[in-house]
């Protein structure tokens, strides 16, 4: 069978070279301090506010659970690793702690969104890997959630599949989508495993197989009462009136209509008209084809009367956004904080905590990042969720992260939950405690 | 364990619900009819001159291994499935023919990668699959050439696991870049996979992870003998003075230096003239931080004294076009062409052929696309991979794709090979016989 993805004791080896070559290093030299490792990002790209963080709860548990096979061990001796590393690779077992923010949390710049305190080559080895898999669903739900407010009160439904970057992509998307408020999706073993609900209804290729547009119709909703049907294969409004047709005189069960090209708020107002016209105003019109969050909110702002958005390639690909700056930096070895020089990336040393503020109305006024042994009023967002190498928490529960990120959005400023950047970001500061280390450890530095 | 993939015999879930619905109305009416499938993209996304095919022979391979266990047909059941369709789904095997474009060919608009016939629900259910498939890694092929192009003589290295969409793309890349012309990645696994030389040296967190850089580089480079030291964790220009002290005192081995951050050609500069200056020539300059085919093609046309570039984020996550418009489009069902009426959108009917032709010179001169059973001088590009559902050619080589991929780029004029879009595209053009038929098919259109 050709091989769609890597078997699943072949995941400690899908890792940067260097994380094993370092980890190498730390062990035959006895460096053996612990040391205290910080996932999060510098900047928001484009127009964005926030992102959500996703992923990182099940991160967590993905590296206790990791072990490297004897079988997968061997494959790295023709690489030059001596066997004392080799052994203890064989041997290896996440022994310390990891602190995360709860999944469906907004995050900003700077907040951690996981740290990790373990023996330095633990926390060395497991970096690519965290990383990685932090990466797609935050990235993934961060852009779901800006979509989802654009559409309002209508509902968003993913049709990226085809468009994701690879099988897993597509499949693990749906959690992510779960969380950001996504309410359907095309992905049939995504909304299987991940407990969406699942809509889909046909293809231009189904209308183009017969001759007849009208038969097309008929015979598909006969299969699928309730149905949608896809109405541009031709001519749209042309096709609302075969369907007003197949309904008032045959009786036809059509649930909803889909438009998917041409301009689609003139499209959604015309079609509507005629339903309406026939008295079937109990048929909704659904739209899709290259929608984004600012497509998406200029047809609401438009007032088109559209009842639900099929949305794919742009929310899919990330298209604004395909990356963010995420970074997984050393912050403290051996007792002693820890900086890299970054000429305008400051980072700061040191294990922290996130504090999230709300004033007297529960509106979120500013989030403040102390050293972790501080205390603040507000929410402390980082909790233990691995702790001596086990997890401590049951798994992420996606409707409490779904949940979690609605009340959240619901709490923020007007402004940062818009398609544009606002003119003033979300407030985050940091304690002095955090200045003075910084600067005491910048002073420090070689 | 924490689920990372789905499992293999899940694949075939894996796919658009629409997919299925259409299979089953398909089998429901006994429409039988044998049909071919188009898999093409409309528009080259901005500056691109070119995109490479890749993917499409090993997703030929993989639908005609595709089967439904028994285990996976039951879980649709509860979606409303009949069970005279579950049964077909149980039994599917492929039973179709499949036209693929050689892996590593350069591909343009409107040209098939991949032509699948079949009967009709056989093709229907397979387009998820196939184009989430293909997406992938002519993506990331398209997109590490342009690298790769852009870097003339140096050599390009993948650094970017950590910020690809999940685990799979991050695996499967090395497969799209070893076709690509990358000469090695920093990703374990997938390097040992799709055997790419792999290289991987230090990060940051090891040298904070000293108190005294001068220790950590003695420490790596002793561990390490030839590797590469990353010098830009503090100042880059004094660790440069650190290393030259420790390679003329100690007898220190040092391959070369990697710089991470900051102007990259001054620093190249002066770093390789504080090498020269002290007799180590021989050590190399090698660079990375936010590099993409613009940078590295001001670096190289700057003369900046470069050894090889690692490219991680943007070409990972092919951050100037991560999504290529494909479509999956019916071009014939049952004997007779098939169109959508697409404004602005041509699409032709009809299997087709794409010729490749070459000057006396063996220049690249342009592509005529005719229908299949069209003759023509030059190369026709789409070869039959999968016949009557089982694959009649070995798996796809990618030392030949690399190879075919690197001959038809040398033949590509040059601006097609630069960066930016050439003021005239690569030539392609439609048959006669393509254009009378895609005319007779319209007018016949509902």
């Amino acid at each position: 069978m050709t091989a769609v993805w890597p078997r699943a004791d072949e995941l400690g080896l899908l890792t940067d070279l260097y994380e094993l070559n370092m980890a190498q290093a730390y062990h035959l030299d006895h460096r053996r301090g612990e040391a205290v490792f910080s996932l999060f990002y510098r900047v928001l790209p484009g127009q964005r506010n926030f992102a959500v963080a996703c992923g990182q709860e099940h991160a967590a548990r993905l590296i206790s659970e990791l072990r490297f096979p004897e079988e997968q061990v061997r494959r790295l001796a023709p690489l030059g690793f001596r066997d004392e590393f080799l052994d203890w690779l064989a041997g290896f077992r996440f022994s310390g702690e990891v602190r995360a923010l709860p999944e469906g949390s907004l995050v900003f710049p700077q907040e951690p969104l996981l740290e990790l305190r373990a023996p330095v080559a633990e926390g060395q080895l497991l970096e690519s890997l965290l990383m990685n898999y932090v990466n797609l669903e935050t990235l993934l739900a961060s852009k779901a959630a800006r979509v989802v407010l654009a559409a309002g009160d209508a509902p968003v439904l993913d049709f990226g599949m085809r468009r994701m970057h690879g099988l897993e992509a597509a499949w693990r998307s749906v959690r992510a989508y779960r969380v950001a408020g996504i309410q359907a999706t095309s992905n049939v073993l995504g909304g299987l495993t991940f407990d969406l609900p699942l809509r889909g209804t046909m293809a231009h290729s189904y209308i183009q197989s017969f001759d007849d547009e009208t038969e097309a119709f008929r015979r598909y909703a006969r299969d699928y009462p309730g149905t949608t049907l896809l109405i541009d294969t031709y001519d749209a409004l042309a096709a609302t009136d075969k369907v007003i047709g197949l309904v008032r005189d045959e009786g036809l069960d059509v649930g909803a209509l889909r438009i998917d090209s041409g301009d689609l708020a003139a499209l959604a107002r015309a079609v509507r008209d005629k339903l309406d016209g026939a008295g079937l105003s109990r048929i909704r019109v659904v739209v899709s084809g290259g929608l984004d969050e600012w497509k998406v909110a200029d047809l609401v702002a438009g007032g088109a009367p559209i009842d639900g958005f099929g949305v794919g390639t742009e929310m899919g690909s990330v298209a604004d956004a395909p990356s963010l700056d995420f970074a997984y930096k050393l912050t403290e070895y051996d007792g002693r904080p820890r900086l890299k020089a970054s000429p305008g990336k400051p980072v700061y040393p040191g294990a922290k905590q996130v504090w999230r503020q709300y004033d007297g109305e529960g509106r979120l006024v500013g989030d403040e990042i102390t050293a972790a042994d501080e205390e603040r009023h507000g929410e402390p967002l980082l909790r233990t969720v691995v702790a001596d190498g086990a997890p401590v928490v049951p798994p992420p529960d996606p409707d409490a992260a779904r949940e979690r990120l609605r009340r959240e959005l619901a709490s923020l400023p007007a402004a940062l939950r818009g398609t544009a950047r606002a003119d003033a970001p979300y407030p985050v500061s940091f304690s002095d405690a955090l200045e003075d280390l910084r600067k005491r450890t910048l002073d420090r530095l070689p």
